[in-house]
């Protein structure tokens, strides 16, 4: 409110809408710029590594596109995405157990868009959500853009607890409140890395089913596993009370936007309305190159190539935790991209962020995965990303730093008790106005 | 209702947004799944002819994307768009006069999405746009979606009426109804081809200013001119009241779905927010190849070929209808993709358009560019794509239609007066449920 032009005063800041109130910008936002120095360790982010990807399986698909289909792939498409890609989408679902009709895929601009116009669908101001704790910030994001309220329900190393879910959904029916979406991340959760066992898949199903809860299975990593599959998805148990969305994010390139939904028929229509209304139609130039790549290159051999990449990383960071802060705990992910660290009490992942990229170590703090302000002992270290010698150095700057945290803590907690600071909605405060 | 799998039944009926209530099919989509029999000449899409760009341009790019920028390109980018690339847009920009900072351009998934996200950012339950009519039928869709009423305010062949504005505002202030938005399409309008003069686009905005009004100028269009150039944007004229939308899809190719808004600085801000919490970031894929594509091709050439393209169709559509339907009216755009035509009385293109799908022609009913049931004696005719001697046999096939129509009318005029039909809302019921 100081600038000396005006620009941050809003002219327009009465003629929003309601829902634009809650839009604030991440903490994840605020971190990729400091994970974008190259003298930082981000442990940070959660982008795949790329560079695995051998440039000469994606020259061949680009110039199919561009010689075989060049006229199709320039032109606007169908809303529900192309069909040969659908079919191949098949070929990927299969995977993870779900046979389904090619009519059931509607491709959208990532699965973060399939989220969003799900939302859009469902979400009215004052609904909930049930989410697992801690879940997906932009899922979360997304839900408050709606107006929409997450609730969190617990986990533990199998994945959300069964029993404690329908603790929560009856806490929030008491409360009286329209519980629209059950929002699950059932294999290497993000951002816990854990996996809901087979036989809470199938509890948690008849929790949902018995209560009318629409189920969001969203699988970015399942086929990303290290030792053996996670079990199949929730999808492949229900087809009507289940949307799954899947991604080629995380198994070939997040910088094409091409992700899907699977949905129960009617669910499925007027989701190809809403992406219609937003876009159009899906980029048919991304949706070519990606099937022309499945047509062309050995991509199940590829994602085996992406799961050594991963392994290898994970194994890495499981070591230098142990070596360098043996006196903590985290989960042990057996695929996925996370690690979910959890420090002694009174220690806060936020306040002590600053420090951490003074030792030039990023992550992401716990608090940015509760819509509740909880998760200040937490922090999810991403293992995508560098190289593993990166990551050993990270994990030791971050000891360095936690173990100073400590000493400190020590030292105050001989003279005074620590102040206990009330949990606060964990956003940096919205933009302009 | 009566699938015999309950498919048609839908099970989450009761669960959807209030919102979702106003979605539903619009005609276009239909009509999209007539004009792709090839043996219809279809006067009805807004595709670009892309065959008129060279596939050697495309191949270019795309190999120069691959092989200096493939791990960026394939990675997740900023939720603002491709720095390179915006500054690129600013060349673009500077085509229709306006000059602004890189800072201030937001890429978006096409210029559709950019509407969707202003929508959300803007838009309550019970607000209204003030749009022109005709206007284009997907942004009439969007502000629908998010339960906003679009008022048509008259124009004529020098595009909307200033004083036939004020007293549209004035009529729906009384109404004590907000007014969020005047989205406004000034250059070879869609669906009427008409461009708004320079005084005009002055005093429009000096009443939107007035009236606290944010404009909202999409122009999709403006360089494809065919003799002159049109006047200035209306962005030119003011940074603060204006947001501007541009496109890449008809001066390059729509399949990359690469649009921007050009936003003063406090709605930018939200603007990149709403934009990462529906996609995470535009694709960093199609951004760079439109980058190289600028970088490698005479792109300002191209446009020039584009011109002469849609030129050489108008010409062929206006000489068509002069031949053989010289009786009825119509718009002569000076640029674009369109032309508006006007029947005699009683005549009705949505009842009339079976008939003429029969006799192998589509066009895009008028009604479908109102939503107050308005347009019942217009068609949009499209130049675009078709060649122009498919141009010349679809107005030839068209007139068989409106003649045959004409004489009916003529044989019942002579018995009873023609029933006058109530106006309805011009849409197709709403999927499932």
């Amino acid at each position: 409110m100081t600038g000396t032009q005006g620009t941050n005063l809003d002219q327009w800041y009465g003629h929003y809408a309601a829902r634009t109130a809650g839009l604030a910008a991440s903490e994840v936002r605020a971190l990729f710029a400091v994970a974008s120095r190259p003298e930082v360790v981000s442990l940070a982010g959660g982008m795949p590594y790329v560079s695995a990807l051998p440039q000469q399986l994606i020259e061949t698909a680009v110039e199919r596109t561009v010689s075989e289909q060049g006229a199709v792939a320039l032109q606007y498409g169908s809303g529900q995405g192309v069909p040969r890609l659908r079919e191949q989408i098949l070929e990927v679902m299969a995977l993870e157990g779900i046979h389904g009709s090619v009519d059931d895929v509607v491709v959208t601009t990532g699965s973060q868009h399939a989220l969003e116009l799900l939302s859009k669908l469902f979400l009215d101001p004052g609904d909930v959500v049930i989410a697992e704790g801690p879940s997906y910030v932009t899922a979360i994001t997304v839900f408050r853009s709606f107006q929409a309220e997450t609730v969190h329900s617990p986990m533990d190393a199998d994945g959300l607890e069964p029993q404690a879910l329908r603790e929560t959904i009856a806490r929030v029916k008491a409360e009286g409140k329209r519980i629209k979406f059950l929002y699950l991340i059932p294999s290497f959760q993000n951002p816990m890395g854990v996996t809901l066992t087979w036989e809470r898949r199938v509890e948690i199903l008849e929790i949902a089913r018995s209560e009318g809860i629409l189920v969001l299975e969203d699988n970015p990593y399942g086929l990303l596993y290290f030792d053996q599959a996670p079990p199949p998805a929730i999808r492949s148990l229900d087809e009507d009370g289940v949307v799954y969305l899947g991604t080629f994010s995380k198994t070939l390139a997040p910088g094409l936007r091409v992700g899907w939904a699977i949905a129960p028929h009617a669910i499925r229509e007027k989701l190809v309305l809403a992406n219609e209304a937003a876009i159009l139609s899906p980029s048919s130039f991304s949706q070519i190159v990606i099937s022309e790549y499945m047509e062309t290159a050995d991509w199940r051999g590829q994602i085996d190539t992406f799961r050594g990449v991963y392994r290898e990383r994970r194994d890495a960071m499981l070591a230098a935790l142990q070596e360098h802060l043996p006196s903590m705990s985290w989960t042990v992910p057996n695929g996925g991209f996370y690690v979910w660290l959890t420090m002694p009490e009174h220690l806060d992942s936020k306040a002590m962020l600053p420090r951490a990229v003074k030792e030039l170590v990023a992550y992401t703090p716990g608090t940015a995965f509760y819509a509740d302000g909880n998760g200040r002992r937490n922090m999810r270290l991403s293992f995508c990303y560098p190289k593993p010698d990166f990551i050993r150095e990270g994990i030791r700057r971050l000891a360095t730093v936690i173990n100073g945290e400590l000493a400190l803590l020590g030292e105050f907690s001989q003279t005074a008790p620590l102040p206990i600071v009330p949990a606060e909605r964990d956003v940096l405060p919205p933009f302009a106005g």
